[in-house]
């Protein structure tokens, strides 16, 4: 947990243990030592919980001859390659993406994704197909639509689309869903020795005081505490990483939607959450305990804080890509307004129509990057 | 969290909140209040937590008029129905089941699946389907294979088969994605009147020091930290719920195993995490910041603490069952030993049979339940 102020850099993250939780073994302490030297700690008399004060290098375990691994995307000069984290990765003989079905010796991940540029996630495999088919004709390029297949059709898991320099995936619904994924994708961009990657997050959210229909560009993602972190659960530590995402990013896209006419977009807060009903304060789950009155105290508390939508996968997103050095955003339409109802209960054509909007934008950043525009 | 020794019954819930982490509000404690009375509490000075130790019954906001619904599994004598624990739910006009694209409306649910008496769930679509076809022929329906269709064929967040009194659904990865479908499926039940139904979820997992293709049944699962509980966020609080599973059931799979030549069965705990891989102790993901010697320690403590395999939604699966009067198990296949590596090398045909060992075992129960066996 931090403390009140205490902003993380990408770099730096901050770890605790739950003592009681752990069977008392003499490693336990040693463990946090080795990559850790805590100057002080604190012991919660309620949960146990010992919190200490200390950050950490991602790359202490890294040894002294793959220092070159430390480079840290804020000292980025030249092309911006993509960091993977863990110093095991190139000793091994072998890598399997297992939940992509790729590999480096099954497959030339340099010749399929080296020119990648543009990498696009969503939640729905349709809808990124979707996307890579509308990406592909807005390119204008030559191949035929038809050979625009699913890169990971040998795995029901995700699937995967590429056309020109765009990247489109799907990642589920939820943190550990797009997790796997992201650990494979990014472990993918550095086998393929990808550089000046950009990746977008575009997908559907509950919106929080604004119409239905509008697009939220995250500035920063949030927890259920309203709070700009991630919680990632190593061994028995929680450690805790920013959720910041790229500013420039995420004003050159909101330049971008001034162009596009009837498209509104705002800047905002992003709440994440593990759940859907309960964790997102919905009346219409399976369970509930909890009544209407509490439930808009909760929205409107976010609203306060500066929460404008809730997804479900944008703090592992902005934590994992900002610790690997790809400049992210996140860019989810709202379905509906949580103040005002739980259900989604838009016309097939409202909805289709809301749904195409983060894909629109993103045609347009891209091909304003590439330099396609008018 | 819970006091050494303290076990949850499936209707009660420890919930704690993070005051630090709600800005100053004065309903924050009246929410708090309006359905616990907490005798007594503490605060954590290192992170803020403050922690009731108090138990919450699920049904507390449910109106006198609606005490039905606060019938426990413990106390089921006839028919078991499934409980959903949501006094708005009978009050809404029409329920739209959004990630299933069903709904009280546009499908007569009783109609469809009110002859449901086994649930099977697992996270990828072909393999549900798979399952499906299996057990139409085991069951030797009348039906054509051809007949046996995509029920949420309208979405692809999930897919959903029936055959007979056996329903198959696809969950994803993670205890986010499961959740929501879990809502969702168990106002399906509901709504369609469903009893005595058991839901068993079949998956694939990690084992620790057990050979691959061991099938685990599940006799409780436990978190991170070896603790069987699953946390649950709603509005600013922390809610434990219990994730015992259902002991007969358990020993019936068992049973059935012993049945099955060259079937390696046992029945142990499996440890549930939100990430395949810094959360699973993995060396080859894009992140890693310990060494091979924390991991194996801590997958060590996990088998010294009953562990035999790692997954990522039985916690959740566990705990919303439990709640809603599901009996339920968890039947999941180890393809590795985690004691010995971190990737899944097997070959495709090695793969492919230890994936239908979770399905063969269900089938086997099934038919026995239903009196078709030898």
């Amino acid at each position: 947990m931090l403390a009140p102020g205490c902003e993380l850099d990408p770099d730096q993250e901050v770890v605790r243990t739950r003592p009681e939780d752990v069977p008392a073994s003499p490693s336990t302490s040693t463990m946090i030592v080795s990559f850790l030297r805590p100057p002080s700690h604190a012991s919660c008399t309620a949960c146990g919980t010992v919190t200490f004060h200390i950050v950490e290098r991602m790359a202490s375990v890294i040894p002294a001859s793959n220092s070159s691994m430390r480079s840290d995307r804020n000292t980025y000069v030249g092309k911006r390659f993509v960091h993977v984290k863990n110093p095991y990765l190139d000793l091994m003989d072998e890598d399997i993406l297992y939940h992509l079905d790729l590999g480096t010796k099954t497959h030339n991940l340099p010749a399929m994704f080296g020119d990648v540029k543009f990498v696009c996630v969503g939640g729905s495999p349709n809808r990124m197909k979707a996307f890579a088919l509308f990406m592909h004709k807005e390119l204008g390029l030559e191949e035929a639509e038809e050979d625009i297949k699913d890169i990971c059709a040998g795995t029901d898991r995700y699937c995967m689309y590429k056309t020109g320099p765009v990247l489109a995936i799907s990642h589920g619904m939820g943190i550990p869903s797009i997790s796997i994924m992201l650990h494979e994708l990014i472990k993918l961009l550095h086998h393929a020795r990808c550089c000046d990657v950009t990746i977008i997050r575009i997908g559907t959210s509950g919106g929080i005081g604004i119409a239905p229909g509008t697009v939220v560009i995250t500035d920063i993602a949030v927890d259920s505490f309203f709070k700009p972190r991630f919680e990632q659960v190593i061994l028995d530590n929680i450690v805790t990483r920013s959720t910041e995402l790229d500013k420039e990013l995420s004003e050159e896209l909101f330049n971008c939607s001034k162009e596009i006419p009837n498209f509104p977009t705002l800047i905002g807060h992003t709440m994440c959450t593990y759940d859907f009903y309960e964790g997102q304060g919905r009346l219409d789950g399976a369970l509930c305990s909890f009544s209407r009155e509490k439930k808009l105290d909760y929205l409107k508390r976010a609203y306060k804080a500066g929460v404008r939508n809730i997804e479900m996968e944008s703090t592992v997103f902005a934590a994992m890509c900002g610790l690997c050095g790809l400049k992210a955003a996140v860019v989810c339409v709202t379905l509906l307004d949580r103040l005002d109802c739980d259900q989604i209960n838009l016309p097939h054509d409202v909805l289709v129509e809301y749904q195409q909007r983060p894909q629109l934008l993103i045609s347009n950043f891209i091909r304003r990057r590439l330099g396609l525009c008018d």
